[in-house]
């Protein structure tokens, strides 16, 4: 599927920003974020630990637990050879991301520690096969899903907190770039070239501007000669002057769920471990989003025509945890009940209800005569008011799952739906529910 | 509160056995078993890791693990190196056992690879003190649990796989006793003196007659002259003519759940993770119980009369992953809805329904004019037919945890339970449900 | 070769004092001394590692090493992992045993710390089968032993610095005697049933009276019943009673060497390293003993009739040091020389010269009319003036080794004997020589 | 000292070839050399180890000692961690090379691993301060010679094995120079501006052309602009086309030794364990060059105009084994009285003696009129035959370090030396001889 035949982009940020986002990803609506590398070792605190250790006004509790636990000498580095993955097992991975209605993945190739998930021509000694695992952590998860009906996206860190050439370009004001003609935009390359993403989730650019990542260049030949030109959707963290700006989709920032429409197609990156991107050990229970957290955001972000990215992060020896696994799996479940009113769909005329709280709507592409309305508080005495639907235009109402007949007045300026008794047994599905209006 | 004034217990079985078990037990029906020890590094397979890995014929799954990660000359020693507790934190552990709804928690202080959770004298370089997480790991949940209605106990093994001294009396057929002597028993009197268990779970005592442990000397002395000789309660496990016959409350086997009344006392002791006691880091979400299996099972145990002792295997880093965690909480969010039918219980005349399955009655000892009848699944129409309960008996029936007003009519010699619409919002728990029964 | 046909010994020390020592010792005169253990990791400061690591009153140094180089919760224990003797070679050991001379080798068991180096039944997981080098590293040496002229002979410590069963007994003031039945002397009885040595160098003892150890009772076993009753020595380490006055040969205190003729026989055990007996990584190498020094302290020691015992540290990867392998391959070169004058000899009427400082005699035991007088300076002008040696009684004098003729003439009340002159290449041996005396 | 002042050196080898050898390496004749890395950890085998663990073709030796010793998962960079250097005293380094007579040091700064022994700029996690030490290992050597008449060297390997980037460049036929511009070459530039090096001793070239590497730029660099232009000497390891023919002084093989006069200044870089560069802890005490040995291939090289580079493995915690500290004392204690016949000198007219086997000459540059005769073997009856000494024109003969009188005869073409007796006392030193000539 060519998007735009015989289109040549040029290395500037009106031509490569001209380029039309391939349809699949819109479409998609939720995908898996997965955050794995050495910080899964130490799992404590965040994914950030190397930083926040050794910045100049480290975090308190991570100097503690290195002084408690480790000897002074003890480096980042020296995690890496406890990182073994003994129990990864892709296939396992494959059937839990499958099984959770998530249609596209974006897995970390190497986040701010500079560490390559796969066997770099760039990272000697310092990647997966070289020290820790001994295994390359991307290809099977890239080959398992090529059959399959969610896209295979990666995660890839720009700049690398410690790395020294990156250090000296940022000591030269950015007026060299060494580091990124040496190692970080190397390793794009390469990876576009070994593992062909259709999503490209670039990171770490803020220190820097685009020119200096030569961002422009990459992604006029990522969308001209790549092998993945047609299909490849990228973000927007390709330099401080980019952010929320250029490039593909908009993550603009962590977690970034605007509340109301944006222009441009954005995404909202987001985890269930409240506090962490990476594995953490020290969890509570409590730091996971509950099954109504989830999908509340989830329907909020998919009503004003947003992406969810919804992150795990691995253990170091090569799991989900199982709560993460639980989340998954029951969001799968949800979406085999509701994913007809979530994938290929666009925001409705409304995006939240006018009169009821915590009511979102949706609008399938394939139908214009109907749209959906998501609920997440069972309505008092079973009646749903619903204030941006008017009543003159509606032909049917339908409680998404069950068969059970529903009846609808007109309300003020709405309408008043009413649903008739359902006990446990007889529910749909567990934490928001959807009616699905159909129009004249 | 003195259990019987006067009585000294002689070391026989017919002595020990006369003694009545404390009433306390009885009535808190629910404790936490923990099993942790040096398997919750490896945390593979099983707590039995280490026999099946050096037993004449071994498991060949675990001889692969250990050949792949591990070098040859590696042993199970060694795993204690790496076993370091950072995160343990008593408080959040009490805090999590207190919500659970638990009456009596069980903590291992030594399993069958005979390393000691606390600073044993018998087990020099072999305990929690000396090597791993050098910290005594038994008294702070002993002394955080005094001030509480949680009863504390401890699990501890007789026999040790390996112990050269064990193996040496077994080869001399039990005619010699220096393990018990110098270790087996040794470390059970220390550890009374040191944490005065309100519950003594023997185990590891099947390859021998209970008159090799000085089992009823141990337990004559335990009720006579221990300093919690008024308190404590033991299992059957002191010898292979005593399982199932001698002590205090029957274990007879693991998970052991006889689906009809016993005349003694007993314990249903199982695992939330179906395959393990101890921590497996391999393990899926589908292997353990959900709340509603958990729940079942719960209810088929105390409507016989078991107690339940529900298992968690912490991880060798000192935490509850979070999959326990949220399985102990909604336990406990369950038992505050339900709890006024499991604790202070007993049998009631029938212990499940003759006509409707998954049915179980309990009924409070003080009051003897009430039942309850717990149901797992939500009856269609929602009318609960109970076959068991005389209607020309009845004075109430009510849904535990709603002031919705139930009806009844007779149904054939039973009754029928209708039971109003309670819409998801309206349900006082999930999982499953009880109706209160008030008789004339 | 029985001693004493028919004697019985009584567990006391008048009875068990007047067995003779068997008569191999005393001709043997030069022994190896191997102390080896889990000392041999943090292979700092010295064998006494872990006591001035954890005692009231520590060695900076080595606390500073420790917080420098591991953990906090690193402990002693944790050392034994590292503990892994890849290069032990017991047929290079016994090579090196043969050629440097020595007819006799104390092979350490267990030091202080309580580790054997050997699968004791009575040290679950703290010994070198089971955690460390995963070897037995006695017994090779003692077969490899069995067949040659080297007597085979081990160390081993009574008390242990941080065993609780011995703190407890310490505790008690030595009024109960638990470690010594379960773990002091049961691991003695099973060394001597294990590897039948000829030499039992015990140590350790000085906190205790021997009563305590109940030495009078093994020595007793020893000495009637045990399988090396006929040929066993022992020193007189067996009590702060004991030491200096009982038992077999004394030591009296380290590198003994009282510079005068003793009533009983005695032993210097001295060290290569001043510093240590075991291995020192940090071992500079004016640490260690040179040839002359060496030779000095053995004829220093021989002559008055002291047996000698050379230590050596080799390496926790199982190797003696270069450094070590060159003394003793060097000793054995001067032995072949100067051996006639040193095994199965006796003091002779001097022991040192009267006139000229640092000369040494000794006494074959099979000729009476001989005698050797060594010297470590070569003599001015080639002039050796012996004032002890009647010129009167004397019929012949010749440089041991050497084939050139020596003269000599009264001198005061001695002789003045003349060397001729000896290029380097002539000379016997270097470091110290001997002229052989030949009497009428 | 400006060795050529206004000459401009070219890119090209018949340009930098010109330039003049600095005079005070001729002079200072004996160099130590010190070969350390990541290697010291296993120190088994030689330096090679991870070539031959990894080549096609693997030592079964190593592999063997591998699947012992470590998990099938253990990659080199894993030894990395081990490296500690606890002990390492650069004080105590420079008194041993100060003491040892040595008048310039080669100290490695990255062998063929890759592993840099200072804190790279492009070796990023694969340095020295970053794991294992965590500390620069060239800095406090560089600094503590400075104020020395001692010349600071480094040794640089060209090529790194296993280095991905060097693995392209090679399957490209050396048609791209990623590697040379982003690793290699960049840190030789790297180390002369932070070290300031005499010895640039460049090892690890031969698989490619100097073209390939950019030697001649490098060295053009060197000698018109880097901070050491005036003084660094270079050996001639730039390329399989420079090797014994272009750059500084020849090395031409390991241990080379032409035993005859050559056109261009060459070294004879050995070793004094006969089978390894690096430290291996398997070495036995005949491994070892005796003195004998070691002050033979001196003399051998000296007098053939050689200089001799004399290698030393420390241990992978800091410390010359004593047996090396042993060597380098006694070499320092004969060169104190044979060093006029060795610093500062040329050959002579004869390099070795043409009657008797084993002598050797050499010539002070200071006096014309002057030469040395070194032998190793003592001349029987003390009659020293010079077959190459023309007694015509000699003035006087001489033992070095010793003030007895030589005589001297015509002997043939050649004379006859007589050396009056010298006892063991009164010799000038041992392992080999010095006697000077004086020519009228």
């Amino acid at each position: 599927m060519k998007t735009c035949l015989g289109v040549k982009y040029e290395p500037n940020w009106n031509s490569v920003d001209s380029r039309p986002l391939p349809a699949w990803y819109d479409d998609a609506k939720i995908g898996m974020f997965i955050n794995w590398g050495v910080y899964s070792v130490p799992s404590y605190y965040s994914e950030w630990f190397w930083y926040w250790w050794k910045t100049a006004k480290p975090n308190q509790g991570i100097v503690k637990f290195m002084e408690q636990y480790y000897p002074p000498t003890f480096t980042y580095a020296d995690f890496a050879a406890e990182f073994k993955a003994e129990f990864y097992d892709p296939l396992k991975w494959v059937d839990i991301i499958e099984k959770s209605g998530v249609k596209y993945v974006v897995l970390s190739t190497k986040h701010h520690e500079g560490f390559t998930m796969y066997p770099s021509k760039y990272s000697f000694n310092w990647n997966s096969v070289d020290v820790g695992p001994k295994k390359d952590l991307i290809k099977y998860i890239y080959a398992l899903l090529a059959g399959s009906d969610v896209h295979f996206g990666i995660y890839h860190s720009l700049f690398e907190w410690f790395n020294p050439l990156y250090l000296q370009d940022k000591a030269n004001n950015y007026t060299t770039q060494r580091f990124v003609k040496e190692k970080g935009m190397a390793e794009l390359y390469e990876i576009v070239d070994m593992y062909r993403p259709d999503v490209i989730w670039s990171d770490g650019d803020w220190e820097a501007l685009s020119s200096y990542w030569n961002a422009t260049h990459f992604l006029a030949w990522l969308y001209n000669d790549s092998p993945v030109k047609d299909s490849v959707v990228v973000n927007d963290r390709w330099g401080s002057d980019a952010t929320c700006k250029h490039g593909g989709f908009l993550t603009c920032q962590d977690k970034f769920n605007p509340g109301k429409l944006q222009k441009r197609k954005w995404e909202n990156a987001m985890t269930l471990d409240r506090k962490s991107w990476g594995f953490r050990r020290d969890a509570s229970f409590d730091d996971f989003l509950s099954m109504e957290e989830l999908i509340e955001t989830l329907l909020k972000t998919i009503s004003y025509g947003g992406n969810i990215l919804i992150n795990v992060g691995p253990t170091s020896y090569g799991t989900f945890p199982p709560i993460y696994e639980e989340r998954f799996r029951q969001l799968g479940s949800w979406l085999k009940v509701n994913g007809e009113g979530i994938y290929a769909t666009q925001p409705w005329v409304h995006q939240n209800d006018t009169v009821t709280p915590k009511v979102w709507y949706t609008a399938p592409k394939a139908d214009k005569k109907a749209a959906y309305a998501f609920f997440v508080d069972w309505p008092d005495n079973n009646e749903l008011v619903l204030g941006a639907v008017s009543g003159s235009s509606l032909s049917g109402v339908a409680l998404v799952g069950s068969n059970k007949t529903l009846t609808w007045e007109t309300s003020g300026s709405g309408i008043k739906v009413t649903i008739p008794p359902h006990n446990i047994k007889e529910m749909p599905c567990l934490w928001a529910w959807a009616v699905k209006l159909t129009f004249k």
